[in-house]
């Protein structure tokens, strides 16, 4: 349940669009690492907040008691521990697990791919988090998914909002996941969970409302540096300045308009610690696209500069900020659209398919594909010992194989092939 | 423990490596599936034999029963037996998982990748399966990992063998394992397993003993269609056919010479019916595979006519042929080569550093770079405001960017830009 197989049309629609997302990310110069689909539970524990109860354990069969990894995150945060890397770029593109209720028709699975870009490291302020946005930005593009806004927000600002609230620091995070869920739900409701399940007071609780229903740009930005609580707040006045350094970097690449400064996003992992952001498609009239309501982020990330310190034996802490692509949901739309295209992607890429008009013939062509295998070409035959000519080229036409190579009895007394194109039916003899 | 992080030089060496496969298993018009890495307990279950107890079963959480799959050929013929495919030619390259004893320095891991190539249908005889072997011919030819041997043989054949020395039926597969054994430890041990542990007579042990120690050619298939004992057996004689129309489509594809039909040859999964296959590495003097030995089998596979009507409510049958290339074993192989040699592989494919020259300039770096995302260009920068031209330039040299853009004061004045050859430290304003 929530799990799938990928017949060979959707491998092959999947290998398009992971290779224009891997793509990306080289050319933003990361390197790739692998880690194992298995990690200690241990390492696993204590990093998803509520989402912990997803994670897929391991039966104890007698050794370390082991999980199936929940993302891509918290491995690299062990494997830079581990391995002591101060600074690295680094992409990884594969599959991860939640045992959540499957939504398969809005893309949500329980094992599912995952592509993460990364960048660990000491760094000056906000260089590597515009280079972040700037990847969803160029990701998004390319693949034509429509219209896009790409929500960017920043726990000091969140946490600086709850503090002159009046709710106490124990609470931040809880809260935190509440706001989250802003996005979905009506202010209304998420001001009930606060006051009931999360128990704030309603003052408090309307006071935070007033801050989180805000969005907007740089001018925003200004308006609450200047707001006379928000400004004393250490931790919001640092990460207001840093999100108008953000603007300023986003507005040299040029991307600030699909860039909404917005204090509803909080994002409900734990292990964020600064600037976070979150791509959401926008729903478009007359698309098909429109049938997916709710698809909604297609891309998040943020900043987590304490995630790898909780690895180290010495608390050592590396620095970091990286994004991660919902490729799930941008598969489930580039699908749909495909089908309702009526276009056929090719699942193979063959080039060649070598056929005999006469009986008797296997050895001709065991021996000429052999030779064009040899050459790396990339070639078929059928595996019948005397398959009719009409047979074979209506497998080229089935499978998009343009060349056929044909080889008779003349062909042979010859010593040549006749190669013919299937969709024109020209023939040469070489 | 039997798990490894691949760090980027591995990662790469691996990306290179896996390619090389993939590019091959295109070559032969291969579609690419993908299946979960979960599959219920129940479908993994009675199809490996004794291996069984090495299955990695997930914690009952509520819900299915679930297990890591143990190879990518359960998966594929119950994804055919599903979807009621009846002709596929399918690679698919995954991870498995195995509860094994981890012997990490000979490559054998309880996480790893195979690489696998089946063909399922219904066809005229011999002819997918010498494809197959084709497969890993051109496949360990292309790696050059030295010189190998591909040994052949065929279930029936060996079941025909045990059939006349006497071994009751219920004990066929039993005994395989037994055989599969004699490429590791001689025959007196193969021998006394048998006696003991598999209850056969003395007499009948050493009557295997006469057929299992035989390899050969085209010569000893003739000689065993000429034994009076067992070309009486129905299926061995049926075998022995088969075996010799292999030869002849082997002789066709011209690789002959890389093949030994070996009647020790088993293989210990309980699925195979027909042509069973393993490729070896033969040791080299002078050679730093020499080191490695044990490094044994690079590749295996054969014939499994029932698998696919395991898992088919009406025990519909899809014949199937494949192979799978151990990709571990090949990896260290390359991974010690490539240390030997001290040659570094790069883990980036970054064509140029945007670089700058005096302080105050990361704007001018941010547009720059900026504009050779877009123009699809794989561009890095450093992460610091101001960055020593040094240490950029010592950037590219430890990473292998070839090349550096410069933007100081005077290009930007000028509207150009300095285009350095790192190696050469040649320059070109453009």
């Amino acid at each position: 349940q929530g799990t799938r197989d990928h017949p060979p049309a959707q491998a092959a629609l999947r290998e398009r669009l992971l290779g224009a997302v891997v793509s990306c990310f080289k050319r933003h110069g990361a390197a790739a690492i692998d880690t194992p689909v298995l990690e200690l539970r241990e390492t696993l524990m204590g990093k998803y907040g509520e989402d912990t109860k997803l994670i897929y354990e391991l039966q104890d069969q007698g050794g370390e008691l082991l999980a199936l990894r929940y993302d891509l995150t918290v491995p690299f945060a062990r494997y830079l521990a581990m391995n002591k890397v101060n600074s690295m770029k680094r992409y990884h593109v594969a599959k991860v697990y939640r045992r959540d209720n499957p939504a398969t028709t809005r893309g949500r699975y329980r094992e599912f791919y995952q592509c993460d870009f990364d960048i660990a490291g000491q760094f000056d302020p906000m260089i590597p988090d515009a280079e972040c946005l700037k990847i969803v930005h160029e990701i998004l593009s390319d693949l034509q998914l429509g219209d896009f806004v790409i929500k960017v927000n920043d726990r000091r600002i969140l946490n600086g909002v709850f503090a002159i609230c009046g709710v106490p620091e124990s609470k931040f995070i809880r809260v935190c996941s509440t706001v989250d869920k802003l996005d979905k739900v009506p202010w209304e409701e998420v001001r009930s969970e606060m006051v009931g399940e999360k128990g704030l007071s309603p003052e408090a609780a309307d006071r935070i409302g007033e801050y989180v229903q805000l969005h907007g740009g740089l001018d925003l930005i200004e308006r609450l540096l200047q707001d006379p609580k928000l400004s004393q707040n250490k931790l919001a006045k640092e990460g207001l300045g840093d999100m108008k350094l953000l603007f300023e970097y986003l507005t040299l690449f040029g991307i600030t308009g699909k860039i909404s400064f917005d204090l509803s996003l909080a994002r409900g992992l734990d292990y964020y610690t600064g600037v976070i952001f979150e791509a959401v498609l926008l729903q478009q009239e007359n698309e098909h696209v429109e049938e997916l309501v709710g698809v909604g982020s297609v891309a998040g990330g943020g900043r987590y500069d304490g995630l790898v310190g909780m690895f180290d034996p010495k608390g050592r802490k590396v620095p970091c900020v990286g994004v991660s692509i919902g490729i799930e949901r941008i598969f489930s739309i580039l699908e749909q659209r495909l089908e309702a295209s009526g276009e056929k992607l090719r699942t193979t890429e063959t080039q060649v398919l070598v056929a005999t008009p006469q009986k008797d013939l296997l050895a001709a062509r065991l021996k000429l594909i052999s030779e064009l295998w040899d050459a790396g070409i990339k070639a078929e035959m059928l595996y019948k010992k005397d398959p009719k000519l009409l047979k074979q080229l209506q497998y080229c036409e089935d499978t998009g194989i343009p060349l056929a190579a044909i080889v008779g009895e003349q062909e042979l007394a010859d010593g040549v092939v006749r190669l013919r194109e299937v969709s024109t039916r020209e023939e040469v003899r070489m």
